[in-house]
């Protein structure tokens, strides 16, 4: 997306000591003369991670005193565990609230993926500029999921509590499984519904003689020989990982990972 | 469109003598080494011409020769009257059809306007770069739309063809009106749902002592003091023109040509 906005992406690499989630510090030195924008995702998506009050205050320090935009992904702002607080870095001060564009949609926190229905929050100025390119492009979304979405947001929010508290008790169950598993090492989420795993040690291993040489391998061993779908993290930056949804029912979340184990068991 | 692909749009002008249509010696003149493709729309939103299988057969013609890429805008298809034949420039052989990609969608001859879906006809390597640009940008298109457009197409025509023939109907009241008010000169439309009104003779005149520079002036003054919403044509290349249209009631029709006549009859 950057790319197609004629835009150079300059990828800041978040390390599993930080909890995957890159610091403040990393991207004041990533900064140039040229920067325009830093884009951050929290809760995120691959890694289940939250960023604090204070990492996101350090964060706007830096975009503040640098002068560039923040583009904030809140997409699964619904999807919040462990009684970790979701924080809008727009909402820390008027001059981070400026230079910020919320990103958010009702696909998480409503479960209204195929509806194709998200939403932005900027400056007049910003939002002018991109329903300036959009009129061009889509023109609007589709008129019927923007009365649903009427719908969803001033109708009773019991369902959205209802299912995040399901994606709880699948995020526990998913995390203490997977925590025990030969060969992976894997940091507890607390947002979305992901489960980022961390594969280094199983790539030291073989499977049926075969070398591993990063997650995409373990995820085509897996569909092909176990039937069970996992992303492989390489497009994220981090081609030694694998992501886990528990976006889906209870049985099928014990299903695949018996699967994984027994995949995983299988390594040598 | 064009500046956001990075590309450079060259506008070829039609004229009234050619009934709106640009012709394929314009466009073979409007082409340099640097030409990547034409765009065609027909039927003609905003002036409801459909170009002929002679008219286009030369078209592709030069873009054959030319080496280029025709992007066909046949988003009005249904609509076409008087027995006009419309025509895909795709269908005209097979090295036009290799090159050439055909919009279209269910918003004009399906009535889903609101619902956002359309499509296109390409080659396999065209279509995969727009699936890579748009699954980073829309990733998908709505999937309740996605069903409704499969019954759209899978279920009975006839409601297109009864559609068809009210909009023939309303065409032909307009056009006839239209065509003996004063100050305005008017080509029959035999497509799309729109009637393109020349005010060249207009402009000469004034409103109740106020210049009319332009049809956005005229346009002006009639949604102010007359309540009837017309389309201005700068942004069309046609800064003497206004669109109506006839996707509306015979009722507000009729009331909307009243309103538009008195306008016209107050010009000194």
């Amino acid at each position: 997306m950057v790319k197609m906005a004629d835009g150079v992406p300059v990828i800041v690499y978040a390390t599993k000591e930080t909890h995957y989630k890159v610091t403040a510090e990393q991207i004041e030195a990533a900064c140039t003369e040229k920067t325009k924008a830093v884009i951050i995702n929290s809760p995120s998506n691959p890694t289940g991670m939250i960023y604090s009050r204070q990492e996101l205050s350090a964060i706007a320090d830096v975009a503040v005193r640098k002068d560039i935009y923040v583009v904030s992904d809140e997409m699964y702002e619904n999807l919040v565990y462990d009684g970790e607080e979701q924080v809008s870095i727009a909402s820390l001060g008027p001059e981070i609230y400026e230079r910020t564009i919320t990103c958010s949609g009702f696909s998480k926190g409503y479960a209204m993926t195929g509806w194709r229905l998200g939403y932005t929050g900027s400056s007049k100025d910003i939002a002018k500029l991109m329903g300036a390119i959009q009129s061009h492009a889509t023109s609007n979304p589709n008129s019927i999921a923007q009365k649903a979405a009427e719908e969803a947001l001033n109708g009773p929010q019991d369902s959205v509590e209802m299912m995040r508290q399901k994606f709880d008790e699948r995020r526990k169950y998913m995390y203490n499984r997977v925590k025990d598993f030969p060969h992976v090492d894997v940091v507890e989420p607390k947002g979305a519904f992901y489960v980022f795993v961390d594969l280094t040690d199983a790539l030291t291993k073989t499977y049926h003689g075969h070398p591993l040489y990063d997650g995409a391998e373990v995820a085509r061993f897996l569909i092909e020989d176990y039937a069970v779908a996992v992303i492989p993290c390489g497009d994220f930056g981090f081609p030694n990982n694998i992501r886990l949804s528990y976006a889906i029912s209870n049985e099928d979340i014990a299903k695949g990972l018996d699967r994984i184990e027994s995949f995983l068991k299988e390594l040598k």
